[in-house]
């Protein structure tokens, strides 16, 4: 169930047998020669609303900006500031607690993030913490790489050249998930350089494709259902969990 | 051509032959009893879609969650302060004139959105011009309703009931859109009162249902699809002359 | 009656009997070659002042700096960004409140002020929706030329090259009220051309002595003072429907 | 010359001979029982202004809503946060030094700004220091009662009870300024105590009338006129240093 | 008894006695030839570290980075902006008002400081005072040197080349609190320039060591024992009149 | 070398040999029943001091305030806001800039500082990358328990009991640098319960005395001693890398 695929009623509804909300959050950032620039958001939304929808649970709008600072060398990378994406995330934030949401899960698409989104909770929490008040509400994150069984997955389907940017499992994930925008293109050198970086200028200049020790034409739409079929299983169980509700009731309604 | 469906180097080629981009931008809002959380975002994103892959001029993501305040006493609405959105839309325009984009094209689907996002113009340009210099990109909103031919469209469609919130016409957009998240509901009153209004509480206590003045019962796909058909010609059209281009030539490319 | 020329014990008093209060808000800003820099403060203060006289209703301080970046490319000319004027407006309308005001109409006398006045509305009210609490306070903007019988004034008076900005009504205006600063300047050409534009840059590379479509020339303090005879009845009554009093009843006092 | 009563290029001439501008800056806030809302900023204001018509420099707007969150008891009283005050003061200098103005004097009618008006500096300032670039120029803030000979004049017309806010000489100077709105009220008691304070509820508990330590019922406008007359000589030669003109050379513009 | 070298038992158990703390304020700037860039931070941490062992009261954390801007260009110096201060202050003391501290008194070593604290402290009180609630904490700030008594003993101790920056007196305090630290350093001028500057390019073309009208060779660990021996005592009286406990009573803790 | 203890001279001599600095990083809060509120800011201060002594390279000042709004519940902790923390790092930064530093290595002793150091790093290198500019600089954190070898030695001499908040190494490392402050407490229970949390009252309705899976009774100071020497050549191993400079080389300065 997508929320903005339902009415103010049906959300009311909803609420009165679940208190939680999974938000897709990604990134509009090059992904090297043949991933989409809208990779980080794609893939999240993508498992998220299968999850939801065979296990019954309300998925938001996908946060589709992220903190990118350091692909802007690359056409069509788009970022935010942290400090404009932890107003932007306080802002989403209160307006669920309004409605009553409890358990808000920010299912996350990219590396980048994991940071900014972690501050952007204490700066939600510091409010309640510091007014001496219990905050109603619950926030978290997982990357959905990071779900049981996903990283295993992929390390199978791509025993050599999985990589840590523009990797072959999210580029197979949105091969899946967006047939018509297959892009085949060859790669050299066929692994990409690793390690780390500092800003913009500094990135391109180590890695001059946008990957970071990957191979991503490896990826294909088969291997991409198979990563979705596990994380979906697994992001179901972890929801469930979080929300603190059976899957079995949740699938049920 | 959608950019997150695109990878950086045909961002770069597309820049070789055109410095624009449209940005759908809409809210995350309650919109009556049939119609859907989503209504603002999926109006300008189906429209630019389409017009984008027929006229080949460069989609940017959707800018999902706007301004919606007043809507917050509806379950599932949801808003960013002005000042935060002010913040995000100069992170997105900083991050496109980066890579070279001149004509940034916001597409709204929200009337709350225009006086902020013009708020944000303003905002971008202040600093090119204290700084006295140039800005080297020329931005622009414009509400899909408002393209030539668009709301007389409407208005023949539905000379009574069109309204200004939950308007049958954006419902039929969404339909159109997203035929299976069609909903059937009975509306009552026929027609919503009409008004203004403040705050959350205020609108919530003016629009009970929280349409305003509009019976979307009247709704239907196929009347979608004529708004869609006209609205994308309109807009093919008045972004050629914001981007200074030939449409001729641009779906040529 | 003035807030500023007034004592607090003369607000408290008032306050018993009324809880609004008009904020005349305008710009400091080119108003080309002989136009006040101060027009946009200057128009509605004067009207306001001699409604508030008339009628017996509160006028506070004139908001005098506003959005004025696109004038920057003229000496003089001041502005403040949107996020800073959104930040005062928020400090003005709290402390006002604080003191019981439950209707606040800023009389505007600046077009590029519009958008960010209403941004700051709903900046505003944001804070009492996503708190779930009714706002006690009800806030309105009115552009003085939009008050009726405003603009057929004008129009009758200036049937050719009343323009958009530097407009031959604003010029009399300030003329009526300052009859010591008015200026006495050929304009070349007698008609300022037309037109949108960005930054400040841009304007005046369009306008090269900041008019826009007007022939101020034309203007004498005569003609504003019949602009100020009508715009004061229509402000009065104005006020008087958005403070919910009977203009007789203020006017008693 | 005030700036809002000239033309742009009235503006572009003056600063040919001249690169500074004076800006009266003041409060809007109680003044006791016979004092105005608006003492704060018409001191200055009018003393600016008879200065500045005298001595042929420019005077910018009244900043007229400073700091005064401790007034806040009282009715009518308004305070902008001094966050907010440091991005206004940003505002206005960064849009003065984009003309070329170099010399900024802040003639200050209020205690309370004292501290936000110099930090505004160092905020303005940082900027340049952090940039490693010399700033081009130079602001300064003087309050009115501390010009030479002011608080002799104010001493020797009020030996007893001139007080520290709401202060005979003050009110004097509103007298002088705005004979049609003097206000006969007695004091009880007749000097008003005297101390400091924190936030709003502390000082209206400490001081009920809203004076502190002075007797203004001694005011009249012959004894404003008196202070003015000094205060004005007094400023002239204070700007004309900080100008680095001569003030005769300025006089005879 | 130090906050950071205390447990939270211990602070639980302090505040049933006592509800006031002393936050040593600071900065991180260069001090001429001889005076460390810690200079304005030690100052306070030492006078006050002594004082509440003696006495018996709660220091805090010292806050070592402050207003510097004008310091900038010599090598060392750090600064923050205003605003960034405000905002520091604020958390700070909104930390310790949760946890019931009712004094908090701010000892500053740094002139560049005070009005940025004070205008903290208005920041603080506002929201209050908006709110017209009333705070339940008093905030006051007092620079080390203008506790009674402390300047005579300066004075007595260099009746000659004192100064305003680099002080003989402070560097003497550095010198008995860090005496590894002493550096012996020929000044030339032996007393260095006087007057005022704005940001960093102007500070170091007037002041080219850095000093101000000082001569600091004369320092000595031993003039800063006497002098620390004389502000600790000023110190333990001033805390005490604001703590509103008797001296007596504290030291017996 | 601490900046603080040093001279601008010294200062501007190291940066022609060295162009990184160390800034210990730390905050104030509980921890447990026998740990120090400023454990977290005094174990990176006591290892980067002692090895930038032995090493020869510059230590900053420390970062003493961190984030911490979890532990609110607590007497004596103190917290930033995410938003004021990366605000903080940003001036610290940019100032550091200014004098040519070009490494700056965040010594980090806090877990819950970590997200937020990384988001202002993201904050600072966005600027740059948004400019399309270069930057200078490169910033990291290291937390000092993830030097190489430093757990394990925590693991040795505490095979039960370390956990994860006031950790018998942490709480011995204080004790050896602050004999004087060691405080005999007895544990109840003797491991305290392990697990996440939110909030302020959720992190103490989980953990009653502040512990998170610890036994810190059996801290002692000799064990502090190990666990300092093996961090402290870890750090110098880790900065000379870091700098770019051989640690030899730079020892021998």
């Amino acid at each position: 169930m997508l929320l903005h695929h339902a009415t103010w009623p049906e959300v009311e509804t909803y609420l009165k047998r679940c208190k939680g909300i999974v938000i897709p959050i990604g990134s509009t950032e090059q992904h090297g020669p043949n991933g989409l620039v809208g990779t980080d958001a794609i893939c999240p939304e993508v498992i998220a609303t299968e999850a939801g929808a065979e296990a019954g649970f309300l998925v938001g709008p996908t946060f589709n900006v992220g903190i990118a600072q350091h692909h802007l060398g690359f056409p069509g990378s788009m970022t935010l500031r942290p400090s404009t994406m932890i107003a932007v995330i306080n802002d989403w934030t209160e307006s669920l607690l309004r409605h009553g949401f409890k358990r808000i899960y920010f299912f996350n698409g990219h590396g980048g993030n994991i940071t900014t989104i972690s501050a952007a909770f204490a700066e939600f929490y510091a409010q309640w913490s510091l007014d001496a008040e219990p905050c109603p509400a619950r926030l978290m994150q997982r990357n959905w790489w990071e779900l049981p069984g996903v990283m295993d997955t992929c390390r199978t389907l791509f025993p050599v050249g999985e990589g840590s940017h523009a990797t072959a499992s999210e580029v197979s994930v949105t091969q899946y998930a967006l047939p018509h925008a297959i892009k085949s293109v060859a790669m050299s050198p066929k692994i990409a350089p690793s390690g780390s970086f500092t800003d913009a200028a500094d990135y391109r200049a180590r890695f001059p494709d946008g990957r970071i020790g990957s191979d991503p034409s490896q990826a294909t739409p088969e291997k991409g259902a198979q990563i979705v079929a596990v994380a979906k299983q697994a992001l179901i169980a972890d929801v469930a969990e979080f929300f603190e509700i059976k899957p079995a009731a949740a699938a049920a309604q």
